[in-house]
């Protein structure tokens, strides 16, 4: 691996300069005002590909954002490989609240960072990790043979629910067979601990809209004698959780997979400081589920939370009115053995159930997405050990991760292979938040560590190891 | 007073066409975008009181928006009548509700109003009404001789709580003198039921702010194991009623004076139908403190209501978020025996009690208000209710209204006189939502009526009646 390295030390600076080029590019998949710009982005993935020798590589359209796709076959024979990512990002917003502007990435040098990390929106989720993998190919290929075939599935709808990727895999299914799915879009527990993501949470969301009087009221003349669906619509969602911390939705629990004694000793190993993490968010103290740790809460537990709310006059000043509606967002990560479709119908029915005869309640469902786990004993999880050891000179963790990337129980079902998902951002990247950052030294320990990675997949599934 | 009635029939054109001048200024006090609006409004009052002949009038700044005053003093030895309105008027938003340009007063005819009602914001609250004073006085002082002395005070800032009008009576107080202080601005129990309200709630607002993290997090990573500031503040607001209806603000009910069996059974004598009630607002349900009718609730209770609830992700769509922030507005009507200041104060310490270690919790009083109570032996009452019936030929019914008029309490702290609230408008003509209106009907029978109250006031505050 030192010609890698080698390689990758003596083009860093391009580097980090085809990344910018990308995080330039505000490719916001949420708001359709940025559409082009999506499609430039699409179009500038495509281009990266292309560069390092993946020349099939093509733009595909979707009725939504496009799709880019592109392949290294180098022998039948090998096995295949299949790295998917996304180049949408979240929305920027709240742009007050940016230090420098999140589509002007700018390195800074930060405690967590002594080398710099890349400030932009997307540096870690997810065009810094997925470009991690487009260098490391080019370094492997430069310096040597590449181990295993290649395909590279970058979409664009990661952020508002992948909706026209299943339609696009299953079209497409011979195009993009493989024997194991990578993705980097998950974290570290802490710098230079190289962490293996064996989970994910499935999620469940819906829009609730509590409709009482049916038009706006004064509320000095009709204040204590009406509905008001601002006090109604929080007194449901107090009851949406128990005093233990559970959530009170009927049949939320039932067939949760129940993590073994020694899979919670494994994940409670993981260092974990409670002081650190809640001075890192500003809180005096923790909530959740009684009997379970932190680690756990958003590991292995499911759980329901509110997004959104509102409804009334929220303006400058005072304004005495008994609203017509009240309005929430909620949603829902779900474990294994849970079923995303199931529990939204569990959630509405229940949300119906517990609404007083005075009110009207509306649900929306929104996207969902499966929960996912990754069996240690599967060659995936034994090439990332065993990869991330050499890389790291450290043994890897696994961490069950609390947020959803629905599309992995998608590629399960349509191409039955697993996904290992290998991450190198951090916490402190503060994902989907302003000020979003992905450190140097990561990226570049990403795109060292990933050949390795590489080469023992395809000798574990060769059966040469 | 049939020279009254003649006047009046034969001038009722131009006393709407006069009118409608006052309703086409969008005088909106809650929004500075307005403020010139509201200064060209106080003129426009200013010029239709110099025009019956009170040619004293005159328009005075304040640090807020201008008072209008005037007077007629015709003989010092006559009792002095000071009539209170406001030509500001509250916001028109939700626009879109509206049927018609809330600021181009259009006649139309309903089924309450065959005669003709004028859609317009202020119609009823409050210029319509005030102006029948204006007509009133015009009509006796054309037809015969005025009985009392007038003084008229209309002020540009009673939907943001007067806050200049205390300095300004203080400081006028010989000015402003007088025997009884009379308000246009509130609403029979039904069309030609002449109403006399007794009695106004108090009021008490706050903003308040739930804090968990620093900042915005994701909800997949981060959820359920930190507090979440919008679900806090759902069981927040949950908990401030009790299951019976009651607000549980600790000391709430303290000093709270309960109404005589025989004053409930009066104000339960009032005709109401709670089907069309219910059905006037869509409402399938009524809810309310146990043991206590519709009209006692909003009228003899004091009670709690949200008006406004904000935080996290309220656009299109769905994003993941565990935000920082939750925000409320809150509102309790008082009644006799709460101090509203004190109120403020349980509250406050009453939320920061019930807050959990996990979040920091702020609160930020408003304008608040006394409660306020008229006597059924007081000369004004007597005046009123002889006046209705003459005016009317039924009797008038008392009722404890549910919104606030703040100043009211304050003149009588200021004059250590009573105020009389005698208005014509009706509930339908939904104040403060959009497609505000009030009927061509009560508008006369307001400006016909009213020569009869000045007249028996005046002989009754002389002993001659």
């Amino acid at each position: 691996m030192k010609n890698i390295e080698t390689y990758i030390e003596n083009n860093k600076d391009r580097f980090v300069s085809e990344l910018f080029s990308l995080l330039k590019i505000p490719s916001v998949s949420a708001d359709s005002t940025f559409s082009d710009k999506v499609k430039d982005c699409a179009q500038a993935v495509c281009q990266q590909l292309q560069a390092i020798g993946v020349d099939e590589a093509q733009v595909y359209s979707t009725p939504g954002h496009p799709i880019v796709f592109g392949q290294k076959m180098i022998d039948p024979k090998l096995p295949t490989l299949l790295v998917y990512g996304h180049y949408d990002v979240q929305p920027a917003d709240p742009l007050e609240l940016w230090d420098t502007d999140p589509f002007e990435p700018t390195i800074k040098i930060t405690d967590i960072h002594p080398d710099g990390a890349i400030f932009a929106r997307g540096s870690a989720d997810d065009k810094g990790q997925f470009f991690m993998h487009i260098k490391a190919f080019e370094a492997m290929e430069k310096t040597g043979e590449l181990p295993c075939n290649f395909k590279f599935l970058i979409e664009g709808e990661e952020e508002v629910g992948s909706i026209h990727l299943e339609e696009f895999i299953k079209s497409h299914k011979e195009m993009l067979s493989n024997d194991l799915i990578v993705i980097s879009d998950t974290e570290m527990i802490a710098q230079d601990q190289p962490t293996i993501c064996t989970g994910l949470r499935g999620l469940s969301y819906l829009e609730v809209e509590v409709t009482g009087p049916d038009l706006d009221l004064h509320s000095g003349v009709y204040g204590g004698a009406v509905p008001n669906p601002i006090n109604i619509l929080s007194k449901m969602i107090a009851s949406l959780h128990q005093s233990d911390g559970k959530v009170s939705v009927k049949g939320f629990y039932d067939g949760v997979l129940e993590e073994s004694t020694q899979s919670r000793a494994q994940l409670n190993a993981v260092p974990f400081s409670l002081e650190e993490f809640k001075n890192s968010i500003g809180i005096a103290d923790i909530v959740g589920e009684e009997g379970y740790t932190t680690i756990e809460r958003t590991g292995i537990r499911p759980t329901l939370d509110v997004n959104g709310i509102w409804g009334g006059y929220t303006g400058e000043g005072a304004k005495t009115v008994i609203p017509s509606k009240a309005f929430a967002k909620i949603s829902m990560r779900l474990v294994p053995g849970q079923d995303p479709d199931k529990i939204t119908q569990k959630f509405v029915e229940h949300f119906q159930s517990i609404a007083p005869p005075s009110v009207k309640v509306k649900c929306t469902p929104h996207h969902g997405g499966w929960p996912y786990v990754l069996p240690e004993d599967h060659f995936g999880y034994r090439a990332a050990k065993i990869a991330l050891k050499e890389g790291f000179g450290k043994e890897a963790l696994p961490l069950r991760g609390g947020g959803s990337i629905p599309i992995v129980a998608l590629f399960e079902k349509v191409f039955l292979t697993k996904t290992v998902l290998l991450g190198f951002g951090l916490n402190s990247d503060v994902i989907h938040s302003p000020n979003e950052n992905f450190g140097l030294r990561n990226f570049f320990k990403g795109i060292q560590t990933l050949p390795i990675f590489y080469r023992v997949f395809s000798e574990l599934k060769m059966g040469k190891m």
